[in-house]
């Protein structure tokens, strides 16, 4: 520690870097970005896979709905600039959770390809991992967890993802996952078997 | 983990909670949030706390500036409103970290009290620990580390806090430092040692 006087201050000399952590952390830092419609099973994939890495005493962190619309994002609202905005500041945070050597988790529908590759040209190559979950529209509106499909069939939500809003597939996504036919288990192993090829844990 | 088949999602269930990531890093996620004038030492004190707690293996990360203002906030200014907005969002996002078990620091001016009132309030009590460094704008003036103040007697930069826009000083902080008395390494101790007291680390 550098031993210098209150009027002397050495300035932002002892910055820890994204390495050090890592290396204290023994993991890389990096952003599994989930992208599919509603329904496709992208917090209950992302939430599997952190405690699988948990189990393996990795530090993980989901970002979803839960902890960023009521909180980061809520004063923004659906129209198409605050849906830009959102996937924006949460790609931002993300990024910053990356930094601190995290592996980080996002479940959101991020439709827009332009938006997706935003965020990924924040990080360095090889730490944007985006995982399409390419689920059948039939296939999750059965599920709908949130009965948000019933909801946009009967008009009451306007600008429903795969309904009345268009969703664009990753042209070159890391990872893809039909999750109607592969199930949680497995999808988790493919996860993980692509983090440790990747030498990102 | 979960062995259901992909027709029968059970859905967020293995959800890792802060508890579990904290006894994973063995320390207690917070936000050790700086707040004074410009040239009060605020990045320099967060960086050097940050790297000491490195060095005894506890992982930390540090907003200020240099992430922010480029990244998440670029998209705000300097009116009152995005000021506000600036704190605003810094405070959710520090809450996040704090949320993932990292000990997080914060260096930004933060002027106003309700802003870091709102900030003290998303966290649990004892989490967010603000640390008021309290040196004479006299002092902060001669160091001008990056010209700003000289800028700001020009007229070059309106509403500058302690020459031509007011600071509001914390009534109870849970630490005060004159960075014109105390010397970094004790300035840094005496963090640290706030830390340990609380059972944070």
């Amino acid at each position: 520690m550098a031993e210098s006087e209150a009027t002397n201050i050495t300035w932002h000399q002892a910055t820890i870097d994204c390495t050090a952590r890592e290396q204290l952390l023994n993991q890389k830092g990096c952003i599994i970005w989930f992208t599919g419609l509603s329904g496709s099973g992208k917090s209950t994939l992302a939430n599997e896979v952190a405690s699988a890495l948990h189990q393996n005493q990795h530090l993980t962190y989901v970002l979803d709905g839960d902890n960023i619309r009521h909180g980061l994002n809520k004063n923004l609202g659906f129209s198409p600039e605050d849906r830009e905005e959102n996937i924006r500041r949460i790609g931002e945070v993300a990024n910053l959770f990356a930094d601190a050597g995290v592996i980080t988790a996002t479940a959101f529908i991020s439709p827009y390809r332009a938006d997706r590759e935003k965020v990924r040209s924040l990080l360095e190559s090889g730490r944007f991992i985006e995982v399409y979950l390419a689920c059948p529209v039939e296939e999750c509106e059965k599920r709908d967890p949130k009965g948000l499909y019933k909801k946009a069939r009967a008009g009451e939500i306007k600008g429903f993802t795969g309904i009345d809003a268009p969703y664009e597939a990753p042209e070159e996504p890391e990872i893809i996952i039909d999750t109607s036919v592969l199930n949680l288990e497995d999808s988790v192993r493919k996860i993980i078997g692509y983090l440790e090829s990747a030498d990102l844990i």
